[in-house]
């Protein structure tokens, strides 16, 4: 997009950016990163693991909130969803005696009809998602972490619940005991996102304030992923999605609580141990995280408006630039393997 | 429905009624007789060579107009889907690229997501139409003439089109040869369509104002039912389509024309010949069809208003009633056949 507020630094910078995301959390950085960064320079890298087949259509929420955030379609008081959306299809299903437990609009209906039918037609989710997003108007690449479906599943005392089922269905109330993430070893990464990772030109990848155990862990479980980011060059900055001991929005804090994993920034940190060179915390966190074997940058990481969100966009984009210029133990030990 | 104008003697008689109906111009009728006959006493045997498969949907236009006639949801309008409609769904499709052509309502949408699912579920056409149409209001029964696919095909010189790419992608543009019925051959009557003929209370059969190629001739190409027909103790009545030379509604004329048929009621009578006892036909028609070798009745055939719908119900009842006791030469060769 490159419109507002975009620093001479990031405008001018035309190297290629990754980020990992899941859905809203992740979102609003993607659009600050989109708005700061020149055309063509961002790629999204989205969670499919939350994808789904409900009433017969391939639902892709992940990707779905990416395409309506990056296309400025999206609702702002739902998270999820158009905000110009009308629901007779909804009202009618109820009517009918179907399924209404999953939200469907009828403007995002044709979203997943559309997707569903190229699929069925042999197209890949990735060439479909970048055609539907264009159609919509995000210019920013959106890539699916796999064009092989890849199922999270909830583990709980009673037994897996399939990912929409737990998360929209039950609202998350199980309590949680791990993630199963099916099909993940048989699928393969998109080839462009290893591309991207392996692109010399690349200037930074950026794990989004997404869940990291349902929105970044799936991502990082196909087989590959986990090897390319260790051996990429560009440094690697998550931004913390818990802030003073909760998540902004969504089950992090209370899923953390449930596998008995402290609410703070630093076990997010602990969590992306060996993988990431940076980490990003609110500043009422930084005193806790700096034990984390990382480099941290403190700043306000609440994304309210859109002017935070360039803000958070842009002083990730500088925290990775300093980091590169600082080689990490990461990094320090892909060269040395390499050496 | 028994609410408007029933005239004593039907309301009193709650003997069955079948009528063979297509679309819109069949669902007139059937709406009549919806008002003049008591509840339970009215089965409608649907088209369903008009069905397809459209966007990963089972689409059933002919058992979706009966449905929204019968349940008073129907556009009048149009002639085809619900009046209290909105087209998020469609806009957001075509922003899409997706197809088009066909127009799928967002309320209308529900109605073929809710059916696919449950076909894919396992459940039966006529159990969801059953069900589908009870929740949405209508009291009557409708019945597809067959829970085997059979789909119509239309012969041009071209070679054969699928029926609603021909009827509403092409707007009926193509010359008419012929008509193919894919998969009658092995498609079975619906039991309860065979029930109702066999049933000795039965009072009429009553081939509704529809279009003969594409409404009524598939369902007379499901394997027993021309013999079901002709072995009925019950008059079967059928009402022109036609009326001074021009169909009211759709393209049974222009058919006529290009198979070269002469575009009359007297038309529509010899293709029922050897079935129907009696016809029903505009008085401006009456002179010309008197060589049909089966009873006229006439009377204006034109539905505009509900009035007009029970009116033209409750005289083919009556028609049917007189002809019950002055058996036909069908009716006579079946009893003799008997004997």
């Amino acid at each position: 997009m490159a419109t507002l507020s975009s620093s001479p630094d990031n405008r001018q910078e035309n190297r290629p950016v990754l980020a990992l995301s899941g859905g809203i959390g992740g979102a609003k950085l993607a659009l600050g990163l989109a708005h700061v960064l020149p055309d063509g320079a961002l790629t999204v890298v989205a969670n499919t693991g939350d994808d789904f087949e409900h009433l017969g259509l391939s639902v892709s929420p992940d990707i779905d909130t990416l395409t309506y955030v990056l296309g400025d379609l999206d609702n702002q008081q739902t998270g999820w969803g158009r905000r110009d959306e009308t629901w007779s299809f909804m009202e009618t299903l109820g009517a009918l005696g179907g399924e209404t437990w999953f939200k469907l609009g009828d403007r995002d209906l044709a979203l997943h009809v559309e997707r569903s039918q190229r699929l069925r037609a042999g197209e890949t989710l990735s060439a479909i998602t970048a055609d539907l997003a264009r159609r919509l108007g995000a210019r920013d690449r959106i890539l699916p972490m796999s064009d092989d479906p890849v199922r999270t599943q909830v583990l709980t005392a009673d037994g897996p619940l399939d990912f929409q089922r737990y998360f929209v269905g039950m609202q998350c109330a199980p309590a949680v005991t791990g993630f199963r993430f099916a099909g993940a070893e048989n699928a393969a990464p998109h080839p462009d996102f290893l591309g991207v990772l392996r692109d010399t030109r690349l200037r930074a990848v950026i794990i989004c304030p997404s869940n990291p155990f349902i929105s970044i862990d799936p991502i990082l479980a196909v087989p590959g992923v986990r090897a390319a980011l260790t051996a990429c060059a560009a440094p690697i900055i998550a931004i913390s999605p818990i802030i003073g001991g909760e998540a902004v929005k969504g089950p992090t804090a209370k899923m953390m609580r449930e596998l008995g994993i402290a609410v703070t920034a630093a076990s997010v940190a602990d969590h992306y141990a060996g993988l990431i060179d940076g980490f990003i915390v609110d500043p009422g966190d930084a005193a806790m995280t700096s034990r984390a074997p990382v480099a941290i940058d403190a700043r306000t990481v609440l994304m309210r408006s859109l002017d935070d969100k360039i803000a958070l966009a842009t002083a990730t984009l500088a925290f990775a630039d300093r980091l590169a210029r600082e080689p990490s133990a990461r990094r320090k030990g892909r060269m040395m393997g390499a050496a």
